[in-house]
Order: structure tokens, then sequence, then C-alpha cells
């Protein structure tokens, strides 16, 4: 082994899996979005060939030889190069330090658990979904364990997510959060609640579709580059900057739900839609971490989509579109109608003060299932208790309780966390942008160039190339801190519920 | 090397190949249904190197000392092997044939021809077109020549496309339609022309898809293995039997365009959903040939779709979607203005009776061109003297005449004539199907089961397993006869122009 053989080894085995990851992410894209319904026989027969393929390729011998090579001449590396084969070998090595026989055997696990949690949620029956999800907690407890035997096993989770994350720095997050915003719950359930029954009115879908492609528009998404679909769940995917995909669901009865859909996902394709060119086909194509992404989503669905000035200037529009069902109400009260918070039972149409408390519930049930303090069998019941005593709201079946999200049954361990921190990210990054120039003047003017050039220089365009906490330390000048989240919220809530 | 090895060897390759197969094919529908429109350049790359894997897959080493031993034991084979083995060899003894340098630069030919000839059809500019045309037709000469240097090159084209076609039976197919058609022709231009300024109103064209869906229904298509999808130019594509997608593309002034490529690409997609099971994932697997798979699209379109019980079963339909387009017309209307015959200048919206002509122009001038008998410069002049003596057109522009079609820049010499001929064996079909049950009287009842029954048993499940002759003869009882071809035009014209 040269160092050149190494290198052209290791592109060679780049670009390889990049393209069967562009294929199967088709794939998937075109399942959820277009195939016949009883179509996924073949599908999955095709994917399994060509999953092999991709685990060969990243734990073939030659591979590994060079990266093993790789990794000791680092200093023989350009820095692109060099983070490539880090980050490459970081991302795989935990997969390599699992048993094949083991990987296989949770790969399938996984298969069926998500054909079981569809049926349990489905009939609010956590029962059946209870030994998958036990055996999805065991594993990963032991797959952390096989890759770092002297950590502890959580912690190794949540640092696969986000680089540095950890128990004792999320308790002191969440219970920093968990102080602010308890009390501005609190204080609005005495307050009048805002009526909001305009939004609930019906706007025909294909209306919806409109004032879809017009937020795109005013967010700065090039169409050229990114397309919207439907499904079921939203979800944002890209191949390349130049093939980026969100989707929405519409809601006839509730069109704020596909409105902050495609601002939310909106969000997730600016930063995949700006990243670096000379990054393209590189190991360190796409996102720093998934907190830097939910930053960037949450940022423009909320800091952004939900700010006063933004409202100010797609009202118009909504009344040019939906004349009858806006008619008699002013831009203040939507801006009022789509920032009501009350406490509830589904996360993902949480409100942006409640939201964190959602995500609070979750962690701490992992925590404790991880650390053995709670078994799986008990779940129901700890997620009820913590809903009650959070949000004050009772759970009326698991359906809408500890079976809503997909992220168990996908073996997301550790995932969730990611949700808050990127809101708290945000707010950061919101308070040092406008220290730069005046956000909200912009906004209002529908102009968001800068806000998304000031995203692009500071974040986007680097791709993977620096771990999530140095980039946030690059892109605001000091270490993550989340006080900017809290006071962003009680600022924010306090002047709109006059408190 | 030993036959358990060699047959498991094979039916690895055989299912790799069909993953990449599959993952291809869904990256090119997706690219051609929904991509955003400038993401093409990190597609073609992923699909550049899947095509390299496809490639060594096919003509690797270790597949061809497989194959070679399979064929050499061939009678120690089951049925269903030995015809995969020799189907399998035989689709890439050809590509083999040519030398790999050769291969590559004609495949980096046909990308740029295709975005040449979009560019010069646009300008009806065929100058700009002419040498790359040259190109590929001197390529498929010396192709022909490697695979098979005593053969003439056209015949040995033609027989890649349909087992058996050559242009002596060709000449002798197209003589025997010009003779019988080119009178009705010129019969029908002497009577009243029929009426159908009706079917060119406005037919919006969300309600045309709801009548797209209605068709889909009654010709029997499972929808949760076949959807439909909207493209520039339709087509049909499979991926396994579970797993079709037809595509229609809308015109607001003309609804019978979608209309017929619904029922045209709805054929050839029951073909496919009715495969014989047993060949799931077998190199057979998909359709006998070009012209059998043609014989299906335009047995629905034309013999079904285009016939008098059809039209009176739909028309309640028709008038129900548009009620206000179809005020005043009767089914008998509708049945005669969707037949009309009149001579034009695009194949593909040409009525049945004219159809086989524009197919003829195309023959005779590959033959030319094959033989030396005509230069490529020469055929703007070349295609506008036949229209002229076949169909008595002018053709104006280049756009609406040589550079009307796909088939050239893509490579597809030989190919125009299944078309004529698939329309000739489903008049054979339809002849036979009547002796065993009341086709009409089923039709007229909107019932096609017993119709696709008798294809499916007798066409469709079998796949690749029989060549096409054999499988007419085997579906018919006689070999390929086109009277019945013409047959069933001069009946069906005599009596909607009372020649």
């Amino acid at each position: 082994m040269d160092l050149e053989t190494a290198k052209k080894d290791f592109r060679d085995v780049v670009e390889k899996l990049h393209a069967f990851q562009h294929a199967m992410g088709i794939m998937e894209y075109d399942a959820l979005t277009t195939a016949p319904s009883d179509s996924a026989e073949g599908r999955g027969k095709s994917m399994g060939i060509l999953s092999r393929y991709t685990y060969d390729l990243t734990a073939g011998e030659k591979t590994q030889q060079a990266v093993a090579y790789l990794k000791e001449h680092l200093d023989e590396l350009d820095e692109l190069t060099a983070r490539e084969v880090t980050e490459f070998d970081k991302r795989n090595e935990y997969t390599r330090s699992i048993p094949a026989d083991e990987y296989v055997r949770y790969r399938m696990l996984l298969n069926d658990a998500d054909a079981v949690w569809h049926k349990a949620k489905e009939n609010s029956d956590f029962a059946s979904f209870e030994p998958l999800l036990q055996e999805i907690f065991d594993s990963n407890k032991r797959f952390a364990t096989y890759y770092k035997p002297d950590e502890d096993p959580y912690d190794v989770l949540l640092d696969r997510y986000e680089k540095g994350m950890n128990k004792e720095m999320l308790d002191k997050f969440f219970s920093g959060l968990r102080e602010k915003i308890v009390p501005l719950i609190k204080q609005i359930a005495e307050k009048e609640q805002i009526d909001s029954d305009f939004v609930n009115l019906p706007y025909p879908i294909d209306k919806q579709k409109e004032f879809s492609s017009y937020l795109m528009d005013v967010i700065g998404i090039d169409k050229t580059h990114c397309i919207i679909g439907e499904t079921e769940h939203p979800f944002t995917t890209g191949f390349n900057r130049k093939d980026v995909r969100i989707t929405t669901h519409y809601h006839l009865n509730d069109f704020t739900r596909s409105m902050y859909s495609v601002i939310h996902e909106g969000g997730h394709a600016l930063y995949e839609l700006h990243s670096g060119a000379k990054y393209d086909g590189t190991a360190i194509a796409g996102g720093s971490s998934m907190s830097i992404h939910e930053s960037q989503s949450r940022f423009y669905e909320n800091l952004i989509g939900r700010s006063r000035e933004f409202i100010g200037y797609i009202f118009p529009k909504l009344r040019e579109i939906f004349p009858e069902q806006t008619a008699g109400h002013t831009a203040e009260d939507f801006y009022r109608a789509i920032n009501k918070s009350e406490p509830s039972l589904i996360r993902i149409y949480a409100d942006e003060l409640t939201y964190p408390l959602h995500i609070m519930v979750r962690y701490e049930i992992e925590k404790a299932v991880m650390s053995g303090k709670a078994e799986v069998k008990d779940l129901p019941e700890l997620w009820n208790e913590k809903m009650k005593e959070y949000l004050g709201v009772d759970v009326p079946d698991d359906r809408n309780g500890v079976l809503q999200d997909s992220h168990w049954s996908g073996g997301s361990i550790g995932y969730f966390p990611s949700y808050a921190l990127g809101s708290a990210y945000g707010a950061q990054m919101l308070y040092h942008m406008k220290k730069d120039f005046d956000v909200a003047a912009d906004v209002a003017k529908g102009d968001i160039s800068r806000v998304t050039g000031w995203l692009t220089e500071r974040i986007y365009q680097h791709c993977r190339m620096y771990d999530p906490g140095d980039l946030l330390k690059m892109a605001c000048g000091e270490e993550f801190d989340p006080h900017y989240f809290t006071d962003y919220l009680t600022e924010k809530y306090t002047d709109l519920y006059d408190l």
C-alpha cells in the first residue's frame, strides 16, 4: 500500500457508496410518495441486494486497508481528505464493532418492528409492540457496549447523533428549559385563550398547494433543484445539492399543519441546497449533525416562519388565495393563531413553547430504560405520568401517547434530544445574526436572502467539515448557550399573552 | 466448475442484475415524472457507476464461465433454467461482440445524441443532428457485422427486436398492408368527413384524471400494483409484476390523446401485471418481444378501446364527467370521432388505418440507409417524399417530419416495424378469441375479464419462455398471418365510412 493507492481506493469506495445511496434513496422516496401501494415485496428484495453491496463496500477488506493506511498518514493528506477519512471511519466503526450476524438480525428486527409498530399504533396496543421494543433497547445497549465497553451506553448513543452530547449536558439543558418554560405555560393557562377557529375552516387542498409553492418562493427555494411531494409524514431527503425533495401532508381542516411542514422541511432543504460545491460527492457531503439540521428546519419554521414580520408579509397572499376563510381577520389575528400555546398530546403538532417538554418526556424515558431504572413494559404508564406532570394533559390511549412516534421502532434511541437542541442552537444563531443586520426588517419585506446568506456562510457550505459544536462556535463566536432560547421564548410569549 | 456451482453463480448474477435494473429503472422513472428539472448531473454520475456494475456482472469472467458451462450442459437443466441461460446469453452476446472501447464510445454518443436531437427537433434543424445520426447508423451497421459477419446488417438488427423478423418478411408484410390500406384511404377521402369538433373542446385536466382512473378500472388494472403518472411522452415501465407504472400526457383541447394513451399503456401494463409468478426474478421475466408487447397495447387501445361496444359502455361515464362538452352527442358520435381517419403528420396521433403507413415510411428509410442506397444527409427529403407518396401530406418542417421520433437518437434502428407487426398480431389474436367467446358482448357489458384471461393464458403468463413466433402460434394455432389485420381494417372502415 502507498498513499496514492490508498487515496484512490478510498475515493473509489466513497463514489460507489454515494451512487448506491443515491439509488436506494430514490427507491425509498418513490416508495413513500409514488409507488403502487402493494409493491413492497420486490422492492425489499432489490434493496436487500443493494444493501449488501454497500455493506461490503464499507466493511470490505480493501476499504479497511485503505482507511487504516490513510489514518496512519493523516498529516500527509489535504485537510478535506483527512476529514473525509476520519468521518468515514467514525461513522462505520460503530457498525463494524457489531458481530455481522447480530447486525443482520438487528436489521431484520427493525424491518419487523416497523410493521408491528404501525399496527400497534393503529390499535393503541402497546403490548404487541413491547417485546420488539424490548429487543431494540437491549440491542442498542449491547451495541453501545461493543463499541465503547467503558462508557455509559446511553452516552455512547447520544454522542453518535450529536458529537459531544451526553446525559450530563442534557440533564442540565432540559432542567434549565423546564425551569423557564413550565412557569410560562402556567401563566398562559390563566390568560384568555387565543381564538384560532378560522384556521380550522376547510381550506381546499389544491389552494393549499398553491400556497405551498408560494411559501417555497418566499423562503428562497430554487425549484429547479427542489420539489415538493406528499407523504403521510413530512420529511426532506437530498441526494446532492442539486436534487433535494421535501414532502408535506395536507389537512383540509388545518392548513397551518402543511404550511409549517413546508417551511420546516424547506429549512432542511435550504441547508442541503447551499452545501459547498467542493464537497460534492465526498464523504462529508450533507449536514454536520442532526441537531444542526434540526436547528435549520426549526429556524425557518419558528424563528422566521412564526414571526410577526413573516406573517405580516405573507398575509396578503393568504387573503388572496383564501378570501372567504380569512375574511374579517388581520395579520395579527393570524400571527396569534399560529402561535397559540396549549399543552397537547402530539409532539409534531405542538407549539414552540410546549414542544421541548414533549422531547424531555422522551429523553427521560430513554435514559431510564437505558440505565435499567425503568422497564419497557412500564413505558405507557411512565409516559402518561410524565405528560401529566410536565404538560398537564391526560393521555387517552397509547396511540396518542407512547406509540405516536416512529423513532424507537426505527431503532433511533438517543435521537430525540436533537430536536430540542436544534431549537436552542437556532435561537443562539438568530441572536448573533441580529447583531449583523436587521433580520426583522428583511423578513418584513419578504427578503430572506441575507438570512440564508448568513447561514450559508457560517453553516451550510461547510457540510460535515466541522463537528457540530465547533460549527456552532464558529458561527456564533461562543460555545452553545441555551439561555438565548429561553430568553427568546420568554420574550415572545410574554408579549403574545401579555404576561 | 460443476453444475451446481455454475447454476448458483448464474442465479446470483441474474438476481443482482435484476436489483440494479430495478434501482436504475426507478431512477429513470423518477427523472421523467418527478425529479427537480435541473438534477440530471448527479443522477448521470450515479447511473454511470451503477451501469458499470451491470456491465461487469453481465460480461464478467465468472458470469461467462458459468454461462459457458451451463450452455454445454443444457440437457441437464430444467426447462426454465435452460431457457434462462439461452436467453441471457443471446441478449448479451451482441453486446459482448462489440469491442469494449467502441461500446463505451457508442453509449456516450447516444447520451450526446439525445440532447442534440431534442434541440434539433425544437428548432427543426436536421443539419445539427445529421452527423450524430450518421454515426449512429454507421455504428449499428458495424456492430451488426461484428456479431454476424455473414448476414445482412439490417436483418441482424431486425432479428434482435423480433426474433425471425427480416427484410424479406417485412417487405411482403408492408406491401400487403399498403395494397389494402391505400385504396381505403383514397375512398375515405372522397366521403363526407366525420365531425369530431366536440372532442376538441376544453376538457379540464383534473376531470381528465378522473376519467383516466375510471378507464384503468374498466380495463381491469389492479391499482395496488399499477399507478399512473404524467410525462411528456407516455410510456410503461414494470419492475416486477407487482410494480408497474404507466404514464400519460394530458392535452386540454384533445382529451382523447390521453384517453388512448391510458388504454394503450394500460395494455402494456396488463401484460406485465399478469406475468407468471414462477418467472419472478428470473432471466425471462418480462414480455416475449417488442412486437408481442405492442400487440397488447394496441389490442386494448384499438381492437377493444376503439370498438363500438367499448365506446357504448364508457359513454355514460364520459357524459357524467363532462356533461357540457358532450351535450347533444351520442355514443355513436363519439365512436365516429375517435375513429376518424385522416392522413396526418405525426405517427403517435395517427388513426388506426393510416398508422401502418407511418411505420412503413420509417422502415423503408432504415432499409435504404442500412443498405447504402440512401444517405443520412438526404433523409429529410426522402421522408417528405414518402409521406407525400403514401399519405398525401406535405411535411412543413423537420420537427413534424424526420425529427419527430426519439428512436433513432436512442440508437433503436430496426425497432419501428414492431409497432405495425404488433397491430397485426393483435388482429389475429382477436379473430381466434372470438371463436372462443363473444368478445363484443363482454366488452359491451364492460366486462374485460375473459379477454384478459384469454390473453393471460396464451401470452402474458409465459413471459419470455417462448420466442414471439412460437408464442403467437401457440395462442392462435397457426403461423402469423397479416390478412386478419387488413380484413379487420377493411371491415371497420367500410362500415364507418359507408364505403
